[in-house]
């Protein structure tokens, strides 16, 4: 696929109104090819305008066609998997490989919410039937079904930039909710984000769906200060708004977004160490292979992804000498690996920095940087009082580190539990005998985060309907949604009830006979 | 009962802190005893400490047990019906018996809500069972469920001083997802908030509970500059906020609370005219019929309901002529009655005057006032164009009255459709002939109600499974949830997933073999 650079807005090929860049390749700080166009207000302005005509349309259409729109696009994205996985690893330093696993996952993600579509339970149909006799006073019949909120702008991630960028999975469950989508496309992978819509768009065409179910700009900047990200959330036809990314700049655009005279959803992803708390037996019996594993998920992605472990609590005890040897040893070995930008690499530097200004001990480090943006592996240790004083250590730093803090005791360590704001997931390692205060510790981490795991950790990721990839603030911006998983698509969607309807004027899901075949609730039931 | 004019702070009885104040009887315009306290920002800490120390084991009360004291509350409301009804009616001027009505209405919506603990499908229980063979790699076991937020802040309604104030639907559907409450009772009406309060604290000592589950506190203002209510949308432990009454106060407290470190859900339901919309064969037919139930449901509460329908919008043909006469009629004939406020009778005054400032013609009055705080009931009309010119036009004026608009063709008719904000709900007067331009109106008024009727009104609200209260900004501050019926409970419930557990630290809820026999979603089945 030769790219363009363009902006695509609707069937609209859009040259730069505003700028162009090119994209970087963080492994040999490189320019490469081709010029990519920045678009402004007025851009944003034609997509809004396309999603809000093409949205009765496109929200109305039959569950079955619908599904097949998201077929199509996971067969376009299966067709160009190793163009995009080459040109994203250009553009990101990943791994190859590993991109074309994010690929399939994409394309994996579009065939599950196809089937979420067919199988129709998430219009969450009920339908409460007249009561003509009722006393004192007979009951109507109400119907209710679910239905898209509207246009909804999505903010690509930098460290996923396939599975959770132009074709991820807020693009996936917004599509599958019927809303029509405006993607923000992510600096850091143009390239990449550029063959993902042109998939989305042929997709389209092929199955004769209007031109502004999908668009994608990109603008200058990012966090504050963006231009295109700020007209985005200030469109008054843009009725949601999803971002993965950094707490500063999704509190950026959520805050805006709640100054609109209309405030709208903005679910944000922004920050999480995902604390793993390693009881006592389970750390006498395995506290090396526990810290192996613990690492090897750390520098997953360079450290790079929003559920590395980051984060270690356990009681200095029998297993803790093994525990922090096998950490130091692994933490030693690692390779400095290519980060994904210039500007996440400083801040993963500053991290560190702000984290030894507070006390942090360096006990390990990586071998050396060889390139300009390499991310060298680090190990921290500091003591459970240490931590509990200085909020900046349970602060996240992006990229390859983690912090081990040893506790001295059980009611140390529930108390850094306690201390801990909002997390997507939670690890503990446990043995038969650490159920007593695995009892006390549960209901702490309920509070705290959206997922938790025995014995093992929460990344790879499952995408599945149990999945919950949320949590409370600041790990996201809404604790009552997840941003992956199959129940992601409620984000997208509201309520409507029809009371007294004539059946023909009825939607096809809520008519008397139930033609569609789908799961409803009648009376409750 | 004796009135104490306490607040009502978890087991506490504390006395004012920062002043008191007296009912007022908006009938004769004379204070009622006893003095009722006000408390400040302290009385909220400790209501909100109260609260967080409550949760842990509030929310894990077995479903059983949650929904006994549901039903605890629901007979304590029973028992004090006539006592709460009478005190009510001194307080808001409304008929006593329309008020026991409401009580036993309250008493209602806690034994609903006890069913649908008892039935558990607000859980939403999910499990993906582990797959240990599945290529590439094995998938762990994952279950899902729903748990309460933390503790709730609810800011009753003055309009209907039971079942949407103390012990309305937000306190049952909060306390059924297993939140503490804190209410804060709404000044128009102390004395029937205080009998309400005992009756849920008396349901707190019968089953056990401990006393954070709830409380109530009360403090001088109202809307913004109103202490006690930032004090509560502020407090650090208060995790959602809902509130019932004017777009400004709901809307400062919303963005107050979006202005939060850690922004909170809150959710305000706020403003509607409820249009309804009568097709031109239906308006032959029945033209003076429609003009009659509209005028009739309008009068309800003497205008001061959030279903009110306020707005008709009718094309100038066949039947017409006969609509206006009849409400012209009806207008006139009804009697001027106590609005619960002075300050809600100043107000109505104030939003008449500004409809007729920017041109809607009186046509009709109703009796005159014999009474400081009578509303008298007024019937405006203008043309569409008009109505499309001055958006002041389509604003609600909170109280007995309505306005006509005189559209020239279904053009207009659509083109007023679209000028709408967010609505509670709307409603079509429809024949069978008129389908082709009721499926035209229809994705009109989807995109800008929560609930949509045909031939009827929305008015009386009917609390069931399929029941939206709900709709797009101004009607509501998120359009994704309804406040009132059996989904609301929604509003405080977020997803928490079991990663990988042993069976005996599951909750009960998700343990293999399904001890509470619950439904339960596998593998998305």
């Amino acid at each position: 696929m030769k790219l363009t650079g363009n902006l695509i807005i609707g069937a609209n090929e859009v040259p730069a109104t505003e700028g162009t860049m090119k994209a970087l390749n963080p492994a040999t700080n490189q320019l490469i090819e081709p010029d990519f166009a920045f678009g402004g207000v007025a851009e944003v302005d034609q997509a809004a305008t396309l999603a809000e005509e093409a949205l009765d349309r496109y929200s109305h259409t039959s569950l079955a066609g619908r599904a097949a729109f998201l077929v199509s696009i996971a067969d376009n994205l299966d067709a160009v998997r190793h163009e995009l996985a080459a040109r994203a690893a250009l553009e990101t330093g990943l791994p190859e490989a590993q991109l074309e696993g994010e690929a399939a996952k994409a394309a994996t993600q579009f065939r599950q919410f196809a089937e979420v579509v067919r199988k129709g339970r998430f219009l969450q149909l009920a339908i409460d039937p007249a009561q003509p006799h009722r006393q004192p006073r007979p009951r109507m019949d109400h119907r209710l079904q679910k239905m898209a909120i509207g246009p909804v702008a999505i903010f690509g991630a930098s460290n996923f930039p396939i599975s959770y960028s132009v074709a991820g999975g807020d693009t996936a469950s917004a599509l599958a909710a019927g809303a029509t989508v405006i993607v923000k496309a992510h600096n850091a992978h143009p390239g990449a984000s550029e063959i993902q819509a042109r998939a989305i768009r042929k997709a389209l065409q092929e199955n004769g769906l209007p031109e502004g179910v999908f668009s994608m700009v990109r603008g200058s900047g990012s966090g504050s200060g963006n231009t295109i990200g700020e007209a985005l959330v200030d469109h008054p036809l843009i009725k949601a708004v999803t971002f993965t990314g950094s707490e500063g700049g999704g509190m950026a655009l959520y805050r805006r977004a709640q100054q609109r005279p209309d405030p709208i959803p903005v679910f944000t992803e922004m920050t999480s160490v995902n604390p793993t708390f390693i009881l006592s037996h389970a750390l006498a019996a395995r506290g090396a292979q526990i810290g192996d594993g613990f690492i090897e998920r750390m520098l997953v992605n360079v450290g790079q992804a929003c559920l590395r472990p980051a984060l270690l609590i356990a009681i200095n005890g029998a297993g803790f000498e093994a525990l922090r040897a096998t950490m130091v040893k692994r933490v030693t070995e690692a390779s400095a690996r290519t980060m994904l930008t210039p500007g996440i690499h400083a801040s993963y530097l500053g991290g560190l920095a702000a984290m030894e200004s507070v006390g942090a001990n360096r006990v390990a480090e990586g071998l050396a940087c060889s390139a300009d943006f390499d991310g060298r592996s680090v190990l921290h240790e500091v003591d459970g009082q240490r931590f509990l004083t200085e909020t900046v250590l349970a602060q996240e730093v992006f990229g390859p580190s983690a912090l081990l803090v040893n506790v001295k005791d059980e009611d140390e360590l529930l108390a850094v539990a306690r201390s801990l704001k909002g997390q997507l997931s939670a690890a503990i390692q446990l043995d038969e005998r650490d159920m007593p205060l695995a009892h006390r510790l549960l209901p702490v981490l309920e509070r705290r985060t959206g997922r938790i795991v025995v014995n093992a950790f929460a990344h790879p990721q499952e995408v599945s309907f149990a999945t919950v990839h949320g949590g409370p603030f600041p790990a996201t911006s809404d604790s009552r949604f997840t941003s992956v998983g199959m129940t992601s698509i409620e984000r997208f969607l509201r309520p409507v009830s029809y009371q007294g309807f004539p059946d023909a004027l009825l939607p096809e899901s809520l008519r008397e006979v139930n033609p569609l075949g789908l799961p409803r609730l009648v009376d409750g039931q």
